[in-house]
Order: structure tokens, then sequence, then C-alpha cells
């Protein structure tokens, strides 16, 4: 008997993006349609699943062009994909059952048929809010995680400068640095990102990058005497600058650089990469994809913090899966405040 | 009774320097004089070198010129400094007498007054040519040593790229690489360079960059599946194009740039570091003087290397202190054939 079919809303890229996307690259195509439970003929081992919450990400600006350079961009006219949080409907695979809330890469729609529901993680603290798992305890938490401790080597009382320090990944490693007893500055681009880091972040001190003329000298301000650790999430102007600023043996760990995304031609130029020498300085590039292995350890260590109070976490979210398009693109623009998450179902 | 005064000749630096040093800003002074045995009044300990063999190398560009990075600039009129090998004449210190053969920093004069010899390495194999002291044995050995061996964590097999890879260093490096099992490409300036690097060091492939008009299209043909590793001495273009070609998980040692010495205002541009992120590249600066350390082990295992063949080497040898401005300055012109050496006394 053939499964029922429901309505699937999705959300499609309509044409591969050069510069800054818009809502118009993306469309909302309402008439998709999803079985209601496992199609006979789906791969044995599938598994159905509701989207619940979904979330934005940098690196899906680069899945927007062609071509990209880690990841596949997205197939035009197909729902996009991104790592979301999802109720299993139905499942012919030994490990998930219906009910169970899981995380992983899905698509922009309502429903999805997962072929491959071993990339998805079930969610063990399913009491704490679910939509948690698209940034403090998934992708974004766990780049903070690997991204600080394993890449930039942090000792007790060294100094961390942190960018787009109120996005997802930002806010986390500012707060790892702290809990380590770090001094930690961060930038962001408004005075209320700022705020939030000072005064909900625990942050020592914070800037708006967009009121400094100069930012070696907003740098040279907030660390008089240099900086330990620098953790790029813009690259650009702020990483230049960094790398003019770095301490002895300092180490940067290139994240992200979300200012350079949508720029049509040329990045931006560096011309202080020279001082890794008399510095000693350490640039390492990483992407979370490589370090999925440690997501156990991670999950129930910053679980624990969450439950403990010692970790604070914004999100700035949005309702309706058809709202998802603008949230990515305000993402780009640094419109979100904190992580930004797309509410298509809430289940809690 | 006070010591017998001998000529000793001198160079000194006339100016500090902007854009490239040229001739006219040093200085030979042939009126000054020496103690040919310690003078009563010396510290304890010192001792008095008569200097053999000077080093010109690319660090002391930084030291012409006002403020300096990482070391102190030279002092206006009076000696400049460098690695040398010298002769210990007189010494007041236990663990140096007359006769020994000694490198370090010393004067660029006939005979200097060491006041702190603890800074001088024994040479220990003085049946190898001395001058080998200045480089092979020296300090550009051991950078090339720790450089490779510790920053570049080589694995056999792995495709190296080394640039002024003629030099003192780089025709270390290549040749450490070769031993190790690499594929190792060399860029210099010049088709002799190039020749020397196919014929004499035995890398794989070389390339005269002058001749490339297109920095990245050479390393794509030299290195159809990337590098692995590259040694960098030159920072700027060829630098930029290096790390647009960089396989997952490559590693930059970042050992000089001498193409950036002699800019006068903003170095060259670099927009390709954001490609140490989707390729997981690590890119690390540092400096031979935190390594002295390792300096008896490196000694031996390339002495040994030296007496059974397994290591080539190639000077530039000018006869003369009086002729060592020229010598550096050609260094920074990338004028020199192999390691550049001045002799002030042959005592071989």
């Amino acid at each position: 008997m053939a499964a029922k079919m429901v309505a699937n809303k999705k959300i499609v890229l309509k044409n591969y993006v050069t510069g800054s996307p818009t809502e118009a690259d993306m469309e909302v195509v309402a008439t998709a349609t999803a079985p209601s439970k496992l199609l006979e003929g789906s791969a044995a081992g599938s598994i159905l699943v509701k989207n619940l919450y979904l979330s934005c990400d940098p690196y899906m600006r680069g899945r927007m062009s062609r071509p990209c350079s880690y990841i596949d961009e997205f197939v035009l006219g197909e729902a996009m994909v991104g790592f979301g949080v999802s109720k299993v409907v139905d499942s012919s695979h030994p490990e998930f059952r219906a009910g169970d809330y899981v995380w992983g890469m899905t698509g922009w729609e309502e429903y999805s048929l997962i072929e491959d529901p071993k990339k998805f993680f079930p969610i063990r603290h399913p009491d704490l809010p679910l939509s948690y798992y698209t940034g403090l305890l998934g992708m974004a938490g766990l780049t903070a995680y690997v991204g600080f401790y394993d890449f930039c080597s942090p000792k007790a009382g060294e100094r961390v400068f942190v960018s787009a320090a109120a996005g997802a990944v930002g806010q986390l490693v500012g707060q790892f640095a702290k809990l380590m007893g770090c001094y930690v500055v961060g930038s962001a681009g408004s005075d209320e990102k700022v705020n939030l880091l000072r005064e909900k972040f625990g942050f020592d001190d914070a800037f708006n990058y967009k009121n400094e003329e100069d930012l070696n000298l907003a740098l040279k301000r907030c660390f008089p005497d240099g900086i330990d650790i620098y953790f790029d999430n813009v690259g650009g102007a702020t990483l230049d600058a960094a790398l003019l600023n770095m301490r002895l043996r300092g180490r940067v760990a290139a994240c992200g650089m979300i200012s350079q995304m949508n720029l049509p031609e040329k990045l931006d130029p560096l011309h202080n990469l020279i001082s890794v020498i008399p510095k000693r300085v350490r640039v390492e590039g990483f992407l979370v994809f490589d370090h999925f292995h440690r997501y156990a350890e991670f999950e129930e260590t910053v679980a624990g913090y969450v439950r403990e109070g010692k970790i604070a976490y914004v999100e700035d979210v949005v309702e309706g899966l058809e709202r998802a398009p603008a949230a990515l693109v305000g993402l780009f623009a640094g419109r979100n405040v904190g992580k930004q998450v797309v509410v298509v179902d809430r289940e809690q």
C-alpha cells in the first residue's frame, strides 16, 4: 500500500549567486508533497523525518555559488540543505525509531527522506531546548569547542580576541575562554551585539568594528600587550589588524572569513602575514566536518555547562520555513543577534 | 704591560636604510686598531678572536633599518655584526683557548673582542671546510633543519616546494626532503640556479620565477596534485600562489620573506590566505634563534651527511673583508649562487 502524501513546503535555490545573496535568489515552493510514512521502495535503512528547527550558517554561502571549495554546491530547484533538528516519523533503520529527536544535515523543507541516517546524531538531552541542537549543541558549538581547545592551545591568563563574537560560534569561544581564565575581547557589528558581549556573555571588553576608524588602534587599545589567541570568524581587515598585534608564539584559528564571502572578485588584501615570522605565530585553518568524532564528548561537556548555568546562549529565532531565505540573507548582512534559527514546527 | 695593537679593518653601517641597501650605505674603516692579545681590563671571561669567514644572511636586512622587529638594529659607526667563523687568539674563559676554532655572532672586522663567548659554538669538525660553519653547519643549516623537520611535519612521499631554493637554507631543505623520500620542486631567480637545483642538489624539478608569467600556473604545472609542504623563504607573490595550491592539511613554514625586505612602504598584498580554511592548512613562523639547543644534534647529523656524500653544498665566496658590503647587497638582489660567504682570512 502506497504511503499517503502530505504537503511539503520547501526552499529551493533558483540560481547560483555572485556577490551578496538576496531573497530573490531563493524560492518557497509550496506545492511539493512528501509521504506521511516511508514509501515502499525507499532504500532499506532510510528514515523519514519532520524538520523542526533549521540552522542558518555562514558556510552555506559557499554552497550558493559554483564551484564551492570544499562541499558540493546546492542543486538548483531542489530543497536546500543545512543542519537542523528533526523528529523521526518513520524508520527502516534499526538505530532510529519513530518519535526520536535527531539532528544533522537535513532539507530546508517540512519533511525529508533521509537515505543515509548514520550522518544524524541522536539528541541525548531532549529536555534542553531542542533548537540548541542547531547551534550550541550542534555544529556551531562543536566548531567553537574544537577550534578553541584543539587549535588555539589555550592557557589560563592568555589574551583572547574573537571576531563575529556575538555569532553562534563566537559567543561560545568567548565563554570557553572565560571559563579557562583568559582575558577575552570580542568584536561585533552593532552596539546591541557589543552590549550583549559585555553584559550577557561576560567578555572583558568588546568593540563595534563599524565605529572604529583604525582596527589596529582598536586592538592596541584593547590589548596593549598584544593578543595570544585570535579566533578568526571574519578574515579581511580584522585578520590583518590582528596579525599585527599578535604576541610571541600567538595562535590564530582560521575558522571562517564571513567578511570575504560576498566579495565579487578578489578578496581583501592582507599585508601583515609577514609578522608570523618575528612573532613565531601559528595560523591554522580547520573545518568542523573533520571533528565529528569528538561530538559525544562535546555534547556531554557543553550540556553540563548549560545545566550548571556556566554558558549563556542567545538565539535569533524566526518563525516559519517561508522566512528562512530572509534569515539566511540577514546572516550574511550581520543582521542576526545571536545564533540564527528558523522554526519550521515547534515540538516542545 | 699593555697588549700590542694591530690594524683592524672593519665594516660599519653609515646610515639606516629605506628600500634596497647599496654599498654606499656601508663603509670600510681601515684605521681601527685591535689588541694582539686580550687587554688588561677586558672583562673576565672574554676572548679575542681573529675572524676568518663571515656569513651574509637575509635577516641582516632588518638590522640595517630602524626599528628592527625582533633583533637590535646595527649601531651606526660601529662594526656590523653577523655570524662568522673565528679563531681564538687569546682567552680568559676556561672553555676557550688560543687556537680554538669557533663560530657565532662576531664583528664584521678582522679582530673582535667577545665579552660573552658562551654564545659561541666550538667547531667539532675542523677537518671539514671551516667556511661550512657560516652556513651548512651553522645558522642557515640549523634553520633548514628545524624548519623542515620540526615545522613542516614531513612524511615520505609528500610534495615539497621550496622558494629561494638555491640559497643557503633552501638548498638544504630540498636535500633533507629528498633524503626523506619526498618529491621536491624549487624556485630560484636565474637559470643558473635552476640548473644547480636539478643537477647538483637533486631536486625533482625547478623553475626560474622570473620567467613565469603566472606563478599559480607554474605551481599547477609542477604540482598537478598540489603541495603538501611549502618552505617559504620569499613571501609575496610566491607565497600567495603557494597558498592557492596547497593540499589538504598542508603545512607552510614561514622562514623568511626576502622579497618583502626592501619594499619602501606597504608589503605586497596576499589574497589567498583564506584557502587555509577549506584546505586545513597550517602556516607557522619560526626563528632559528629559538632553537640553538638543537645545535649539537644537528651538527653531528649534518656533518655525517657531508662525510657520507649525502648532502651537496654550494658556496658563493668573495675574498676580502672590503668586499663584504658588495656581497651583502648582492644577496638582497639575488646575485649570489649558493651560500654567500666572505673570506676575511683563510686558515686552512
